[in-house]
């Protein structure tokens, strides 16, 4: 589940549970199964007799907490915690989750993934108001709303906050009388309820994390719900009645790790349906299947099935983590690539290989793994990619903001198959996208949230509107007349 | 290729390369693709100047390599490096390799992958005559081989000190004037040579670190083979006459990457076959077949493809390290384990699962596998292992030593079948083994050595005879009169 | 300079400097000489090209800026800086200075020492209007404040925020366009404005600082003032024309520098006078004067000038950092204290010692001393204490809250002498400190805050009003009517 | 006791201890108290039941343990630790001691203070039969040396190994019967016997070492002898009968901690007599005497008190870590000085001062020291020195090899004078240092080694023989006609 290879990021996961002596450590637990999820930075705030305790830093999970005390310190039968995503800069532990903010009448500490499309707004209106922010997190932003609001109960505040703001969002909040989940009124991240023996409440963004902690799932939360968990049990409330499911469909295709379930869906097994339908649309000649390890490797195992070619290990992921040196040679640099993924010269070597992958993001990770496959002597190289091209930019927490860096927005498939240097090249088709994962919810869309594929997103962009009108003007949409499948015609060196 | 699962561990990666303006550089990228051989340490030697520069220390390779400048300071167009295995104590950097010796008249870095039989008798001897020891490795014994010998020439020197010691090795030596690589006279530990574009010559471990390197293969080191290698380019001497090629079987079957090559034989397409010759010898009927991630998915596509049941994701394992806190409760315990593994519930529920895994140690991995695809809802679970029983300790660089701890030198497949709780249990036989990994060696050992599954040791044991003596008195050979697949046919909770 | 002997700690020390082209190395070396005032974090902010750039971290200096392209990356041409003292727990970066606040519409760097009496209240207050805090520093306070000022003028709305705070503080103010220093309207704490040789201003908390970065001295600031520094030079402007100097009289006793001057009065100068002035108000006769290491040297030497007696290094300290583990034995325990102070031996073993250190607190590190020196030989141990018997807290600022941790507060000097278990004991008058001195300001306070000694604290005590008047009904004043020089009567073991 | 303002370093501290429960806890106090020997590494060796544990590494004593269960790990009654001296290159941990080694038949832990002058040629001719050495420390080739000798007993081996080795030393080995210490034949390096509270024996480089355990002083180690202490106490033995006591002047001038006393003498009190001897040998006419912090502290006050001119603290040291940075500018490496050593104007300024010193290496520091006392406002600076001119190397553990770095061995009094840039130098006698030590051995040294200040080696010089008979050739005696004291006549800008 390392995705280092790609250039997509998800923007964090998060976990909690209310009713368990131990709850810091089933949240590590929990945290754990979800560091796919976001690599940046690692927290966990706990609730011991009426205070909150926190520990939040840089890195890796493991090295966040390396010194168990620190694990032991956060003591008390409530915790939240929270990974966040990897980006280039930035890199300051004030932005690390769970915030926790501590008053002269309450303390409250706060986790969400997601990304809000009016943040940049609100915070302005606050900071005219004499707010102070201490973060770039959005985060912050829903404790202002809550601090200011006139309400008297904290979930009546909390509601009122929510309907405030806008976007893609799943925020856990915990203070001394219980712990609040809210989730979007589209449910663009996903956010599961599951129970443990001992009767504790567990929230998390992928089920995968309920089953670790051995959590039994009790069912997802909803658009536009809030789980309250108190010492009672939970209980479900509604912030807005306009909700419309649109799950990312990014989650299905590459960011959930394959043991979840999202929306009753398995992921492992809609990304195998994703390849079998993308043998169907995009079938070709061949000796063997290949997968690009490791987010490919169930669309491809079906590509494999539907078509009768055999699956084979025809690329190789290194897990230890690498560094690529500054180096002054160009063949060192190639070398760095190489650290991550090798091709199996003896698997390879003379083959028609049918290379799945998931996404094409700018290109170059096609290109480059493609060439990996012919410099181990593979004949020929047909990429295929079980998820339809990637035009448009996400606004609700996938780290694509621009279209420029879209390969798919500026070329059509033909195109992109000589640029990516591929013998032919094939996508699965947004209806054959939507038939593998099976949703069965209603219009307009299905449940699902295709907007990086058709530019069709469910709600307002605002502060996001200008820009990306924009750059709709700069890039007009491409269009490929004769489908998602093109093979090389050329000849190459 | 991540083994932290299994209690299996390989006793090192050399890698060496000579005639490269960026020897040290390259040597890091060869032994990032031979992590996987060891864990606890890893350091590189060059020589810049005539003089040689080191740095080793405890920890990953990317760790011991943080700081950028520490590899920088290592300049000079030869270099060897080395990765060293994990062991639970004895974690002392002064063990970690390559060995740098500095003497009035020359300086020499020595690194070792493999075990000597004969080490303790000749540390003893070398000690009563007044050497003095910093390490407990063989690599230093000799070292001092080297140094008592009245021979004039190095390589001399090196010959009759490798005709000295016995048992299973693999060394690389670095002086001002040369580089120079042994194997012994079984070829134990595999070892190969490539070439780079420059033509600089590397020798490796494994093929897979020539290809990261871009290096082209040259070909296998052979038994009792000496490579020297210096200004004028590479040329192979004998040091033995008496050799016997018997490479170890575990290599294919377990410790290698699947993209390297030993003995021109691809390690994904022995394991392949050898899950293919597995589905014919021990077949079952079920819904799908599940590999144990990630060194048993080749021969799970191998049972899965010959069987025609289809090949699932039943188990996912999480890539990032995990630490397991010391619990108060027996069921944080068990989470533990779901940290680095976990059933696919969405897959394997109320399935038949063949979940197929390419050896058994202890027993304990096995049994809590199988519990986990239990209590994801698999219906049914049959185990199948990609190769046979291991009964015999490895003296030649395996860190199994003594029979005590194998399962299969204490119980027949019927009564392990019982204890990993299985429906039933079935295991590749030697012959089986033979020929999928199918090389083309003269009698007596065709080329492989298999002693863990037979106890036909290539070689006199000397310091390890008497243990191993009493062991096989302490406990009698198990004979699985009924071949090497049973049923369990009790009823279970 | 190294105070943990002592349980006395500082609040702070503070610089900065405008217009000089490594503005964060001359912070850099200004902090390093203020590093006494302050050991458990540090930080810097620059200001680059309109941008606001900052480090901070736990520890000393040298361990914050260990790499130094953390410093190096605080490019820019004016900068802030600030050590924090240390305190036992609250641990937290959160808390490390200077504070940098990003806005829409500008950033901010704030730090300060000192303490304020209405904190609690103000926090309070802004809290109850949606202001959210995330230390426990009352420089986010202050912040606070300027936000929600109304003026128009960065300059006038810091006025407007200055005049709502109450209490001891030097603060340092840098946007893009300036640098502020201000300075409470007592002057407790101690600030000094310099010039570099290439004209860049600075402002420090003590003059040594100005020493070291090769500063000309140009005046102290004053109390009430306001120093606006930008690239036509510094101003100063007065935010209120309510003022008293009231310079902590601690800052000559104890915690400034001996090289640093306040108001015009060298420290070790004022230091030398208060030991002859005891010399003479509590004389003794005896072999030899011993000053307890560091902070006591100058006024045993005066004590010896003045009485003729020589003045004899009896006591040394180690000045490497120690830690004392948690001991199974008593006996280990006392061999800890042993490693901070040593007396020597072979200068007091079988001399009358005169014993002098700056203050009691507990009086548990003088019955140490003494102790010490008695089992190092010495016949008899006169104390002698170069200000007057401490017994009452500080609010502006030095880390003394409660009285029920002050000796003098529960007992005569008598009794304190039999506790300490000295042959004698005295202590300098309050008059005898003020002349030693020797500030020329007017009454009431002739420019000094004497109030630990005698309860005459320059403002209201606001939040800590209540708290203290419960203390003196508690612990009633203690009258020495014997005046402040006791001599033991009794026996001793 | 910070010495790093100097460019003197000593070559290590050693300490020991058998009999107590606590053995690692009580030799980490010990050690910590002799730090100011050497911060380059530090290392603790105990026995428990047999076996020996060991812990060293780079750095300060209390970075080396900063983990409390690094020191927990080494239990067992016995220990010894060493603390090592700082160089600019070769950090390695290999060179740390104490050395562990570890044989088939016994265990031995060796710790050395000092150098061999036959080292180099020991070394040839071990590795000439085969010896491999790890370290470049003279502590292995006493541990070669032992392991070579045919005797039976170790004591008697330790006896003949030390015969053959020459030069200045002070061992401590740890077996697991056993402890031994070993003095040179000169007593180059002080070590002192002392008895804790339990009957436990301590051995350690400095009596203040025993001080800070608590032990009680029994008696010097004598040249010559070997003290074995096992579970009977302790016995002393001599290896040699040609000893001649020739105890190292620096110790007493500079390297020991003034609480420490060296055959009898105490520092503090030779260095005060120094001070004196210096006031009747060079006087002048000043305002004040300001000694360099804070090994001429001593020195200074017995100046004052000789000369009746007032002591001053015109010079401060920052105790905290500095770094200095590798600046662009001149003007901030200057500053870089001050970090370290601060001139306090408000004492100085217009004045004439004395400034009293111990010793002149290269000149660089007394010229930066002079400087910072005029630019601070000194009128007049006499700068006295409390030892004769250093014009020769050592070659018995202190780092000063080479003639070329010793200023005192290419100027005369006058010339130095001029370099340094003071008013006037004079420097302390011979015969006035001798005196003011006041041993009272018989000749040829009277009980001093005295060779950096005339030529006057004890030993012959083996392998440093022909470089220092080149070095005199190279730069002829200076010989100060006018005696050691002399006045600027010149004008200075």
């Amino acid at each position: 589940m390392s995705y280092e290879v790609k250039s997509l990021n998800e923007e964090c996961g998060v976990f909690g549970v209310y009713g368990h002596k131990e709850a810091a450590q089933v949240t590590y637990y929990g945290l754990h199964s979800l560091q796919h999820r976001g690599q940046e930075g690692a927290g966990i705030v706990s609730c011991h007799q009426g205070k909150l305790l926190g520990h939040r830093d840089l890195g890796l999970l493991s090295e966040v907490f390396k010194e168990e005390k620190k694990l032991q310190r956060l003591q008390g039968s409530a915790a939240i915690g929270h990974v966040r995503y990897a980006t280039a800069g930035n890199g300051s532990v004030d932005n690390i989750q769970p915030f926790l903010f501590k008053f002269y009448d309450t303390e409250v500490a706060l986790a969400h993934n997601g990304n809000l499309t009016n943040a940049k707004t609100l915070r302005g209106e606050l900071e005219k108001s004499g707010a102070i922010f201490h973060s770039n997190s959005d985060t912050e932003i829903l404790m202002h709303l809550i601090r200011k609001s006139q309400k008297e109960d904290v979930v009546d505040k909390v509601k009122e906050s929510l309907q405030q703001i806008e976007g893609g969002f799943a925020y856990l909040l915990l203070d001394k009388n219980q712990m609040i989940a809210a989730l979007d009124p589209y449910a663009f991240r996903p956010l599961s309820i599951g129970q443990m023996k001992n009767g504790a409440t567990v929230i998390a963004s992928e089920t995968c994390a309920l089953d670790v902690v051995g959590a039994t799932f009790i069912r997802d939360v909803k658009p536009g719900e809030l789980v309250i968990v108190n010492d009672e049990g939970y209980h479900i409330e509604k912030y807005t009645e306009q909700t419309t499911p649109a799950i990312c469909a990014m989650e299905y295709i590459y960011f959930a790790r394959p043991d979840s379930n999202i929306a009753g869906v398995n992921v492992h097994r809609a990304r195998k349906t994703m390849g079998k339908k993308l043998a169907l649309e995009c079938p070709v000649e061949a000796d063997m299947v290949v997968g690009v390890p490791n987010s490919s490797l169930s669309a491809a195992s079906g590509y494999a099935e539907q078509s009768g070619i055999p699956y084979e290990m025809g690329l190789v992921k290194n897990q230890y983590i690498a560094r690529t040196f500054i180096q002054p040679t160009q063949e060192l640099r190639e070398q760095g690539v190489r650290m991550k993924l090798s091709a199996v010269r003896g698997v390879v070597e003379g083959k028609k290989v049918i290379m799945v992958d998931d996404s094409i993001v700018r290109g170059t990770t096609s290109k480059r793994i493609v060439r990996l496959l012919r410099e181990a002597g593979a004949k020929e190289v047909h990429v295929r990619i079980s998820s339809p091209p990637l035009k448009y930019p996400c606004f609700y927490g996938i780290d694509i903001q621009t279209r420029e860096e879209l390969i798919a927005s500026r070329q059509t498939v033909s195109q992109m198959c000589e640029t990516i240097e591929a013998d032919s090249l094939g996508f699965l088709s947004e209806d054959g996208l939507i038939e593998a994962i099976g949703l069965k919810f209603d219009a307009p869309y299905t449940g699902l949230c295709m907007a990086y594929f058709n530019g069709d997103y469910p709600t307002p962009l605002f502060d996001y509107e200008k820009e990306y009108v924009a750059s709709l003007k700069a890039y007009p949409d491409v269009i490929n007349t004769n489908g998602l499948i093109a093979t090389y015609k050329g000849e190459r060196s």
